[in-house]
C-alpha cells in the first residue's frame, strides 16, 4: 500500500505469475519478462485465478489494480523499478546468469529477491556488483493466497535490505519470516523435503496408496497445522506437565525405526509410474482447473475460520488477513477525502457477495440481506458517535423492528452499497430507512425499514447529548426528503397509488 | 448411532479420556479404567472441552449421551463391553499384559482397539487367545474433533474385525483409514517423526527458533494440508502437464543435500532446555487451558469452513462432518416418531446458538435472528412438498417480505425452537408467522411475519397442485387460531390495545 510503485517479475510460470497477482492486485505496476512464447497466456490465468480468490477473500476494498506491462528483454523489464523479483528455473548457473543481468540493468538501491526453493543466497550473490541488495524470498504456491514469504540472506545481504524486504511483502499482506542462517531448502522446504521422503517410501513399498496417504494427512495433523505449528500444539499435547518434561519423552522414539530416515528412494520409472496411477485415481476425474478452484475456496474458507479465531480477535494467517484488511480500508479512506452532502441519504456501507452469502441458487441467502442492513445501521451509529467501543462500555443503540423488502436477487461477487435516510430520531428512538443498492446498475435490490433504541445499563435510555445532538443533526438534514416509498408499511399491504 | 450400546476405555489420560468423550457424546456408555489417583479429574476435563467442542462444531441434534462409569478393576470395565479401546502408555511389555487380562475379561466377540502410535499390531496379539479381534485403531489429539483414525491389522487379525472396527468408528462420526500393511509408527507417525526430526535439527543448529519454524507452517503448507494432502497438492502444482511429468522434477533434489535424514539429534538437556524456554516465549503467557480453546475454536471453523467448500457440497473433513450431521438428524427423526398434531402452531426448526453468531456483547447478531428464521420457513416448505431438489429444478417459494420484532436477547448456546403459524396460502402467496422461543424457558425472543411468493422459471406462479393441497391444508387448520400479536404490524406501531 504504496510502499513500492514499480517492480518487476523475471520469470512468469507458475510462481512468478502467482507474484505478479499479488503485486497488481496489491496496486503496485508490474513489468513482467519471461522469454516463454506463452508467457502471456499462463500470467493471465494465474492473474484470474488470483482475482477469483480476492474476490471471495475480503470485502474490503481493494487499491486501483496496479499496471500490468509484458516488457520484450530483461533490461527494460527492471529499468525504473524499486523491487525485483526472480523467478526462473531452479539450476544455479541459470538462476546466477539471470541475477548478473537484473544486477547490472537496474538501479543500485532496487531491492531483488529470489524466488528459490532451497539455492544459498551467498551462491547466488557471489558475482553482483551490489550483492547487499540481493536476499532468497521464497513463497508458496498459490502465491496470491499463501502468506508465507521465506526471507534469508547470505554473506553479503545487508541487514537494511532484508529490513526493507520485510516492510516491503507485508504491504502486500504477506507474512515474511528472517531465517536465522542461510542452509539449502531454508526452513520449509526442508521439512517438505524430509517428509516427501519418506512419503515415498510409503507408496514405493506399498504400506499404502497416494489418497490414503493424503487422508491421513488432511483428517489429523493438516487441521492442526494451519492454525498451530509442530511446537505449539506439542505444547498443547503435553498439557500442565510443561514442554521440557514432554520433550524428554520424545527422546526414546529417536532411536527407534519410525522412519527410512537413513536411506533416500530411487525416484525411478516404475515409481513414478505407480504415483501418477494412483494420483489419476485419487482424483476422480476432477481436472487441474477444478482442483485449483476448490484449493482456493477452501484456501479462503479456512482463512475466515481463523480470522474469527480467539474469540473473534483472529489468530495465525487469520489475524495476518484481518490486519491486511484494516490497512486497505485505512488507504480506501485516505483515497476518498471529499466532504459529504448530508442532505442526501448517505452512503453508510460498501461490500461485496461473498461466497459463503450464496445459497444453492446461486443467489445470496436471504439473512445476509439483513446483515448487509445492519452493517449500515452500524455505519450510521459511527457517524453519530456511537462504536464498538461504547457498545463494550454498555451504551448502544439496538434494533427492536425490521422491515424488509426484497426486490431483486443478488449474485455472487456484486458490490453493494446502502444508502441510508434517517425518518426520526426522538428521545431513545432512531428510525432509519436503507436501501441496498447494486453499485453496477444503481438499481434498488432490497430496502430496509428500521427501529433501534438507545439502551445503557440493560434500559431504554437517553443516548448522550453529543449523539442525541448528531442524531437529530442528520434527522434534520433529512425531514426534507421525501418518504420513501415502502416506508411505513405492513407486510402484504399494497403500495399506496 | 445404535453400531454399540457399551464400551469400555483402558487408560484414561489424554488419548483414553478423548476417545470416552467422542464415545459418549455419541451416545455409546463407556466403563473407563484407570488405577491413577486422579483419572475422574482429567476425564472430566477433557470430557467438558469435548462437550464446548461440540456445542460450536454442529447444530445437529446429538443422541442422548452415553453413561460414563468408572469401573474398579479393568475386568470390571471390559465386562459385558461390545468393544474395548486401549489407551495404556507406550511400552510393549505393559501394553501386552493389558490386552491378555482385556482379552481373558472380555466375551470373545468383542472388538478390541489399540491406541498405539507406533508398536506392531502382530507384537500386541502374538499371546491373546482370541487374536483375530485385535487391531491398532491409531488417533489424533484431540480425539473428540480430529476425525482420523488409522486401522491396522496384525498377521493374526481377521479381516471380518477390520471391516467391523471401521464401520463402528465411522458411526462415531470418524474417517477410518486403512493401513495395507503394519510397519512401525504406521503412516501418520511415520511422516511426523520424519519431520520432528529434521525440526529438531533446525532448532539444534540455530537455523530458527520454534516460533519461526511453527509460523512456516502454518503460514504455508499447514493451510493446504488442512484440505488436501502431500500428493493432491503436488498434483495442482504440475498442472496440466500431468502428475508424471511433475515428479520427474523431483528427481535431481532427491541426492541434493536438503534433509538432515542420513543422521539423527541426540535429545540432550541442552536441546530440550532451548526448545523448552523458546516454546514458553512463543505462548506468550497463553496457558495451556487458553491454547487447548484457541485450538478447538479454530479446529470447528475450519471443519466449518471445509463444509462449506466444493461450492457447498462439502470437501474432506469437513463433507464426513456433514454426512455425521446428516446421521444425527435421522437418528433424532427416528426417537421422536410421534405424530403431529397440525392444528397448533408448527415446530419447524430446532438449532443452537452458534460460537459465530455471537457479537462483542455476547448476544446472537442481528442478521442470526434472520437466519434462524430463514430456516424455519425452509421447515414448512419442506412440509409442504419443497425441499433444495425441487428448487434446483427451478420451483420454490421466494421471500419477498420481512417484519422482524426483537423481544428479548439471546445468548451463546441457547437452544432455540421456532414454531411457525400459516396466516394464509392464496395462489403463489404463502403468509407466514414465526415465533422464535428459547427452549429453557419458553419465551419468545422474537417473531417473525413474512410473505413468500412461489416461483418458477424465474416468474411468480402456481405452485403444484399437490404443493397448493398441503399448504391450503395448514392455512386451513391454523384459520381458527388467534391472529398473533404483532401479526400485520407497520415498524413502530403500537400494539393494539
Amino acid at each position: 500500500m504504496g510502499m513500492i510503485g514499480k517492480a518487476a517479475a523475471i520469470g512468469g510460470g507458475v510462481i512468478g505469475g502467482g507474484w505478479t497477482a499479488r503485486l497488481l492486485l496489491a496496486g503496485v505496476d508490474v513489468a513482467v519478462y519471461d522469454p516463454h512464447p506463452e508467457a502471456q497466456r499462463l500470467v493471465g490465468e494465474v492473474l484470474a485465478n488470483a482475482e477469483r480468490a480476492y474476490g471471495l477473500l475480503t470485502t474490503a476494498p481493494l487499491p486501483p489494480r496496479g499496471q500490468l506491462r509484458f516488457a520484450a528483454t530483461l533490461e527494460d523489464a527492471v529499468t525504473g523499478a524499486e523491487f525485483i523479483q526472480e523467478s526462473v528455473p531452479e539450476r544455479l548457473d541459470l538462476k546466477r546468469g539471470v541475477l548478473e543481468a537484473i544486477d547490472r540493468a537496474a538501479a543500485p538501491e532496487a531491492l531483488i529477491g529470489s524466488s528459490t526453493s532451497g539455492l544459498l543466497p551467498s551462491d547466488l550473490q557471489a558475482n553482483l556488483r551490489h550483492p547487499g541488495r540481493l536476499f532468497v524470498a521464497h513463497p508458496y504456491n498459490p502465491v496470491y493466497l499463501l502468506p508465507l514469504v521465506e526471507l534469508v540472506g547470505g554473506k553479503l545481504t545487508s541487514a537494511h535490505s532484508i529490513a526493507r524486504a520485510k516492510a516491503l511483502y507485508e504491504s502486500v499482506g504477506m507474512k515474511a519470516v528472517h531465517i536465522a542462517k542461510e542452509i539449502e531448502a531454508f526452513v520449509g522446504d526442508r521439512l517438505l523435503e524430509t517428509l516427501w521422503r519418506e512419503a515415498l517410501w510409503l507408496i514405493k513399498d506399498d504400506i499404502c496408496d497416494v489418497e490414503t496417504l493424503d487422508d491421513v494427512m488432511r483428517y489429523s495433523f493438516g487441521l492442526r497445522w494451519a492454525q498451530m505449528g509442530l511446537f505449539q500444539t506439542y505444547r498443547i499435547a503435553g498439557g500442565e506437565a510443561g514442554m521440557k518434561h514432554f520433550l524428554a519423552q520424545f527422546g526414546p522414539c529417536l532411536s527407534w525405526p519410525w522412519s527410512k530416515l537413513t536411506d533416500v528412494p530411487e525416484l525411478d520409472d516404475a515409481l513414478i509410474e505407480k504415483i501418477g496411477a494412483q494420483s489419476d485415481a485419487q482424483a476422480k476425474g476432477l481436472s487441474i482447473r477444478a482442483l485449483e478452484r476448490i484449493r482456493d475456496q477452501n484456501l479462503v474458507g479456512i482463512l475466515h475460520a481463523l480470522m474469527a479465531g480467539n474469540d473473534g480477535q483472529g489468530w495465525g494467517a487469520g489475524l495476518l488477513l484481518k490486519d491486511f484488511e484494516a490497512q486497505l480500508w485505512a488507504s480506501a479512506r485516505e483515497r476518498a477525502a471529499a466532504p459529504e452532502d448530508i442532505s442526501r441519504p448517505l452512503t453508510t456501507h460498501r461490500t461485496k457477495v461473498n461466497a459463503s452469502w450464496i445459497d444453492y441458487n446461486g443467489h445470496m441467502t436471504e439473512f445476509r440481506y439483513l446483515q448487509v442492513l445492519g452493517d449500515a445501521s452500524d455505519g450510521l451509529l459511527r457517524r453519530i458517535g456511537i462504536d464498538a467501543e461504547s457498545a463494550a462500555k454498555g451504551a448502544s443503540y439496538y434494533t427492536v423492528e425490521t422491515h424488509i423488502r426484497h426486490l431483486r436477487e443478488t449474485r455472487l461477487g456484486e458490490a453493494l452499497r446502502v444508502e441510508t435516510q434517517v425518518l426520526g430520531a426522538e428521545g431513545a428512538k432512531l428510525h432509519l430507512f436503507h436501501r441496498l443498492i447494486a453499485e453496477a446498475t444503481g438499481e434498488v435490490h432490497a430496502t430496509g425499514e428500521h427501529l433501534l433504541l438507545h439502551v445503557a445499563g440493560g434500559k431504554a435510555s437517553q443516548p448522550a447529548a453529543e449523539v442525541a445532538a448528531k442524531a437529530a443533526r442528520l434527522a434534520a438534514a433529512h425531514a426534507g426528503l421525501p418518504r420513501p416509498e415502502g416506508a411505513g408499511r405492513r407486510v402484504g399491504e399494497a403500495p399506496p397509488k
